[in-house]
């Protein structure tokens, strides 16, 4: 099917209680060419979202449905925000005209050994990754009918590295990523842990030593790049803020014709890979990304260092986790598939101070 | 001058290294009517907004010009985020014609000796006040070619009480305001009191016992509603967060015929204001204001309750100090001035978590 | 039982896993004449501590006893901090020589009547008051072995406005307070409305309207300094933070022979209340309380204003909600009980910034 | 000169006014060996300390002196809490038998062409290094009358990483370090970016590409534990907290004798380094370090985990940036350089939550 600007394409959003889905409502009640049909939900069906999405004024009236096929069907996209294998599920009874925007974890990965070794159940097979900034990416999205929306860590992370390793600049087998992200991270999810009282001035790691489930997509998608196995040491920890991931990067350096590279040789290659970019910026010089630059943006800013003192590239990059990490990179694939102005309902400005 | 829909508006913003300026800017870069003329500040002249503005990523490689009448001169709409006095002093040399709002205090207050009294310098006179949700207010704004924008104090006070007064509901001297205000309300100053390590985990009250300058700008505006003096005690505190007002307002109800008015009562007249607004909403029984579900949105979200034991209406009222406190009742108040769509440019939700 | 400043006091803490009983331990573990014995809880009974309450380093192999009445029997001290109800059971069962102290709610109000409106069951009966900077009250809790500490928003109301209304400065049917609270004050419990990503960025109100069942012990304490009924008017409201309460608390002040009361007056009467308290101040003119200055701390700052215009006092005060406000507010009762030095354990300054 | 645990020794502090200044008095104020003489500070001598310390009860009333060589002597303990530099040129001047402690820079490097590197000056010369849970380092602070007071990273990463190094369990060339800082670790400045509203949902990095001053440090401590040179890339990032170092710190491991190292092994190593500490703690396995535990107090909590898939060791490590990074560390030292207890005046508990 093809769209036209002016057309207006009916959306269904499940999962519409949680922060993923409220995100994804957040984006399309300002959307141009959309309309929102139904809203649904599993515990939560038969509540008013005015109750549960208390920011989303223009939807407040709105009731969850129950999240069902039936419920979804009948839409031109569906978005599934759905706990990993529910959305499997659900997808695989949904038309295959209907677009669908997985937001979840189970179609992401290549390798069904991957799958099962870190979500331990049968691997649900692999969609087009919706991040279009990835080399030949956005092709691939174009008239797909399925989609998988790329992890919030993965995003920063191969937003930050890919540039490096598409130009065979950076070794493979010597990368470290650390980064921060704020609390709905982990979802709304009445955990102790998580409460305000705890996380308000406090950081703390967890999933340290390779195990959390974003390491497999991002040694995908930098193996991708490279053209060879990347392995990946990935740290996340959580920070007391609602929204953002600040994720620091470093690889070293791969010597070129047996010279050093310099700074402004790696400069250029990023500067390549993102110029015409929408959404994505490499900084200038001298200034450095902050998560509340793109909060409730669908932006990643990105500044870049090379420590000629260990031979590493230093890449950091913010996004916010919500946007750019999960519902805008879910709304832009959608407006790549349907042939869409790539930035329709996106052209926000980050929201600080 | 008439405007339709379709055409578009040129715009000057002045102050934008500020936070009142650049959250103008944030909303006028999604304003579908508006072409954005001149940029302005004054000891940052020079710079590239993206610098000062990260989070303006549409507007990132604009250069900031001198705050002059030469450089806001020939658009069709100037906006004012100046320190008080320096607004008067530009807004004096703008052509009639010129649609000038003022973000700053100069143009508030009726009452010359109050404006004396508290700001120590002689009054600039009275512009139309763009809370269009105060009686008669929206079309006291309709063609106006002025127009003072209010206090963030005030348009959480003023929306939280006026439909009291207006239906003679309330007593006028025991008006009790205690409002918690994100630390964005002090501006962008380099202080050490406003520097996170000391606002983080903190609250202080500042401003009390009556010396805010807020204080005669509520006063005036239930004073109006009521058609009788209105005294208050207001008390202004700083709350750790950047964003957000939440105002607590409490006034002894007027006894009606001999008995006493209801919560029914009072919620019916309240409804009856708000129903029909856009962006001002009397929330179900049971659901309490928060400041993050207004956060980078022009609503305002309030809960009444009557509390017979005092014999008070207590009205808690959220808004974002810098959107519907300060450029989003700026931008409203310019659609309403130029009849435009009150709402373009501000279908926003809220941004949470 | 007299005890000396060298003797050694057993202690048993029960409701160690919440944040009341926690801070309680904080504090024994500093306390020079205390030895910790039991440690109990419900839920976690067989836990360590330290994997419950991770701050408490010197005490973190110790293993959580259930809460029984034999558990806590067999010390010189026992400290409370259950839920309303559990406590007094508990206590009722223990030996009439031990030193019980009530961190909850169950033995605070002296009217039967008021207990059974806002707690819904049948009255326990009443206890000395751990606030013994209240008239007289310091007399009332030497010897006790019964003591109930107050609410932590009871603590910093009483706190401001007592002098006032012990010298009969303040008109009785006109208080109104408003008071914001870190959330810790909500209790260490799984809700997702207490997430961080809920209350980070925001604050709200709850119990607006008279509800909270913090104001007839409000009311109480200030009937009781006044010597006559007074009414209040209470709305707390959740802020931002981990810990700390911000009250700002407001009445009308009364006419003394027919002439105003004048500022210096005011200030007077609450210097004369608080000069010589080890732990109460207030501070000097100009400097606001901040809730940070005394987190972790024991004491309690307020500053006051008079304003002429509405003929009210203002009184902002800061406290630490589960220092002064409960666990403190308990040690020091203990320490008065016991003939010990009143600030033994509690001579802690404030952890800032 | 030989102290008892009964003696009391008189102290000195410079730069009261700041944060590490504030830190020092907040636990000299609760050390049962010390009388506290000379508060001095720069620009803000005359003031009241209540004024600029309001957290500092016990000493509101103390006024601040002219930080000058006259007023520091006749005290047996001089603590500096100055910039780079300034306490070089003070501390020349001090008898040489008065114990002085550098809560700065000037006299932590060996190698004074790193020095000069990274501080741009003349080398003044090297002190005992104040961190002794470092390999030899407890007994180098004995009797020392000089004290140079780490950083508050290297603090962290060299706790984080010693074992391993000191063991030949790590490889040189491999090590990568990002940390996450409270803003206090930026100091009491009034600047813009400082500020409440910028850093309060925010994480941003600063110093990337290895040009942080501290990184030499690390790398010096590192390689003194190794026997051979270590090189670090260090990247030091701006969390939204007051207080707080969150380091995650990770190396390759170096084969033993062919095969790879186990887990356990490592984990023993670090037992071994920190079991008798009692200040430093490898947390029980499963148990994640946070800012939030150590909040306050002069403990360091860490966990290790080995990543087989990438043969990286990753310790997280998390302290209290002005406590055991500065001012705990400093009067940690100053106990043992004076043959005191070494934990006087550090009992304390981390103030959580």
């Amino acid at each position: 099917m093809l769209y036209s600007g002016l057309m207006t394409i009916s959306v269904a959003v499940s999962g519409a209680s949680g922060y993923a889905g409220g995100e994804v409502l957040r984006l399309l009640a300002g959307h141009p060419n959309v309309t929102i049909g139904a809203i649904t939900a599993h515990s939560n069906a038969g509540s008013r979202l005015g109750e549960l999405q208390p920011h989303l004024h223009g939807l407040a009236s709105r009731i969850l449905e129950e999240t069902t096929v039936e419920n979804l069907s009948g839409h031109d996209v569906v978005f599934l925000a759905l706990p990993h294998g529910a959305s499997a599920e659900i997808a695989a009874q949904l038309p295959e005209g209907t677009v669908v925007i997985d937001a979840g974890a189970d179609h992401r990965l290549q390798d069904a050994g991957a799958w099962e070794k870190f979500y331990g159940s049968a691997h649900a097979g692999t969609w087009p990754y919706g991040l279009p900034e990835l080399p030949g990416q956005r092709e691939a999205l174009k008239g797909a009918t399925r989609i998988a929306v790329p992890g919030c860590y993965p995003t920063s992370a191969l937003l930050a590295l890919t540039p490096g390793f598409a130009n065979n600049l950076l070794l493979a087998d010597d990368v470290v990523i650390v980064s921060a992200s704020g609390t709905s991270g982990a979802g709304k999810a009445a955990k102790v842990n998580l409460i305000g009282s705890e996380v308000m001035g406090s950081m703390s790691p967890y999933g340290v030593g390779g195990g959390h489930r974003h390491t497999p997509e991002i040694e995908q998608g930098l193996s991708n790049a490279a053209g060879e196995p990347v392995t990946v040491s990935f740290t996340p920890t959580l920070a007391p803020m609602s929204r953002g991931i600040l994720t620091t990067a470093t690889a070293k350096v791969r010597p070129q014709a047996g010279r050093s590279v310099t700074e402004a040789e790696l400069r250029q290659a990023w500067a390549d890979a993102y110029d015409d970019e929408p959404f994505v910026h490499l900084l200038p010089e001298g200034q450095w990304p902050t998560t509340k630059s793109v909060q409730g943006s669908n932006h990643a800013v990105m500044q870049l260092a090379f420590d000629s003192h260990t031979g590493r590239v230093i890449v950091t990059c913010a996004i916010d986790n919500l946007t750019k990490g999960t519902a805008g990179g879910a709304v832009q694939s959608m407006n790549i598939a349907l042939g869409l102005d790539e930035t329709a309902g996106l052209n926000l400005q980050g929201v600080a101070p």
